[in-house]
């Protein structure tokens, strides 16, 4: 059993990204934008009425505060101000979830931030303060999705928060199991039936072939699908086809 | 028994407005930026914290989206769009008061949002559906704080939703009982004496002198206390002595 | 001889909308969006680059400050703080055009903003005060394009600055020769043909039918196309090309 | 002969920082803030009319795009993006100076920034392809104001810009002549008599006690005073009195 998730609701006002509604049928947990680096608040809202109708799960997609970046740049924030920055967002998200009759089920941090708690403890220390935030005001634990091996997966696990480990069909992998960084030729798969043989063998077999060829294995209990480039929704639909043709079960995490 | 609101948490960054601790020590009631005007989510968190630990409600002060303007230009925003950005500004709130031990208590729309939805009906109807989905998302009702005939407090209550009329002892009245516009000359009372008086007369015997000398009813559990100007949190301390001393209880609305 | 303009580089750093180089090619007045309502650094450095070296004329798209909204939402702002905004958008797009070796050839307002310099006088004034800033700054009047009518027109004129009037192929014309407003049935005409047959006639013979069948005079020296739409590009180049099979000139605005 | 220069113009709308009256009255290099970390359009335009009526120099004080942040957290912007981002804020307050009589006669970056380029060449590199947009813009370079032996006078002077060196009396130093990083105990001197004092030997005597008691050589042709702290405008008035007192010049560089 694989979850499948995907960044949704990436638009802005006027502006839109993310082929929101198409892969709300493919995903089964969607990483909902929250208004610091994309979504505004009546798409959030529109992305939460339909993920509950649907039964997706709505995670909290957290940023640092940069719209015109997109939140791809990274940003030295101070450890509490990050952390309230993240609660801010996360409460939003919340109200939204719930009105609809769901709730936030977990939290994934966006772009740079993303790539900054694999290794800043300070910055992932804030994200978990934030998720600690939310568990004296909700009652509950939050799941984080991240990054296997990261800084935040590490400080989530050491405050008894629940962690979600997920995996890229479309990254390239060192040896050692860690993902290619984007400046290396080849870090990112393009070959559409690439990507799905690889989400089958990952998801089914629970391992990847490596850079230089040697099977490595991979514990994911999630797949993250890219949903912010042209084609993306179409190669999340045949993702999904294939894992179930495979006789992958396709379903959120607990 | 009156209830003394005031607005705090009005910085943003690095830039301060409100005496919060100062008022926080005054008010039974706190009208907390919410970030849209004012009210970075740092100062949010500190101000919850400190008024979940004095006992002190905590209202959401919602606005337009005008940090340069300090929400203080009207404008012509969509029901829907209105009402969700609302909902995001309320839910941040939120997660804020319940990590704090506490909850928010009810909403005040601030600034020109104020003076729109006591004619506006579109506008008045997008508070009343962001308080709509609070109520959908929290399972109670949010009382609403406002001017006593305007249009969002009959919306509120026609949605069946708690209304809190206030008044304002340092503004002057009508003979109708509406406040006299601040473009009009002698629209705001400077006299600290002549403000303390008309408190203590408007709580006490539920009675303001209007400009034309007559004396009209004022029917209001809650006193607004302005402070985000020079000596504003001064005033409000001999506000609340001087109630004490008349033997006006000061206590949250329930 | 008419000129063409339309609403370019209304992107926002990750979000595209206008198909700039598409609509450069068939403009020759570019009126670039300037950060307010959209409009990055970067976008507006690009499209100052392409279009100078096309030849295209180069326009302040001035907005108010709503990035949310896309300038669509209409705002109170006081007259000199409105001013003091639109120089400053005003400013920075100068600066990207003359380090591409252009200029800031114009001004027109965007969106709720030019509807409501239409009747506002106040709001009119502030773009006249904000052009009579440029006027000092660079010793030259910048042309302001707007409604023919309308209150801006006016009031530039009355300042001694220049002024254009422009028309829109693809709007309805009341008999009295204005804008049926976009609230009507009818108002916004989406049939291409008619919307090029249209816009030769308005170029080609100074004349438009209005809604009730009449034949009315236009007197524009520059045609509207709107490039935000899907299909828009396209259609901007047909009416180019049916300009130009028509025997009519186009041609910036001296 | 002596150059003062101090940060102005850091409020937001509602909110105010800086004494700016008070600061134009000592400084002869005022850095105004341009919008990115503090600086609305009005106050842009309220600050260059005072310093032009004053003869004060204009300074450029650009910033990372981080209201909510003051530009005091690093970001990792690609070098066009923030090139372009320095550009936008240059032009814009080039406007003001332009449409008050004067010119920008320099740039300062701010904060997080400032740090930033002292030893990152890609972020030093965009500060300077500013600086030359400004020159094809302009006709002429603009001088850079920055720490002596920092990556952006030395990318600066490479490319051909006129360069000023700073130093600051209320800051430690290290032997070598660089600043004892603000995570060190003693990195900001606090006992105005030492600041006034220190300013008169850096300026009059070109030395200054290091953090080990040596005394070293301090080439600068500027120095920094503090605007954004309560006292910070008195001390200033003060350091200006002693200085002239001594028989330095105040005076603004070339």
């Amino acid at each position: 059993m694989i979850d499948l998730n995907a960044d949704l609701g990436e638009g802005f006002g006027r502006w839109t990204l993310t082929e929101d509604e198409t892969l709300l049928g493919v995903v089964t947990s969607a990483n909902v934008a929250c208004g610091f680096h994309a979504g505004d608040p009546s798409t959030m809202r529109r992305v939460c009425e339909s993920a509950a109708r649907r039964g997706v799960r709505i995670g909290a997609q957290v940023s640092y505060r940069d719209l015109a970046g997109f939140g791809r740049r990274a940003m030295d924030v101070p450890r509490s101000e990050l952390a309230d920055e993240i609660s801010y967002q996360l409460g939003a998200l919340d109200l939204f979830a719930r009105a609809a009759g769901a709730e936030v089920g977990y939290l994934k941090p966006h772009g740079a931030l993303y790539n900054r708690v694999v290794h800043d403890e300070q910055q992932a220390g804030a994200v978990v303060d934030a998720l600690l935030a939310f568990r004296r005001a909700a009652g509950r634990g939050l799941p984080v999705l991240g990054l296997p091996g990261s800084a935040l997966l590490a400080a989530a696990e050491a405050a008894g928060l629940p962690v979600v480990a997920e995996a890229f069909a479309d990254r390239a992998y060192t040896p050692g199991g860690t993902l290619l960084p984007r400046t290396e030729p080849g870090a990112v798969l393009h070959d559409q039936d690439q990507v799905v043989a690889r989400a089958v063998r990952m998801a089914g077999d629970g391992e990847v072939v490596a850079v230089d060829g040697s099977v490595i294995p991979v514990r994911a209990r999630s797949l993250c699908l890219h949903g912010d480039t042209p084609g993306a929704a179409a190669l999340a639909v045949r993702v999904r086809e294939a894992l179930l043709a495979a006789g992958v079960g396709v379903g959120a995490f607990v």
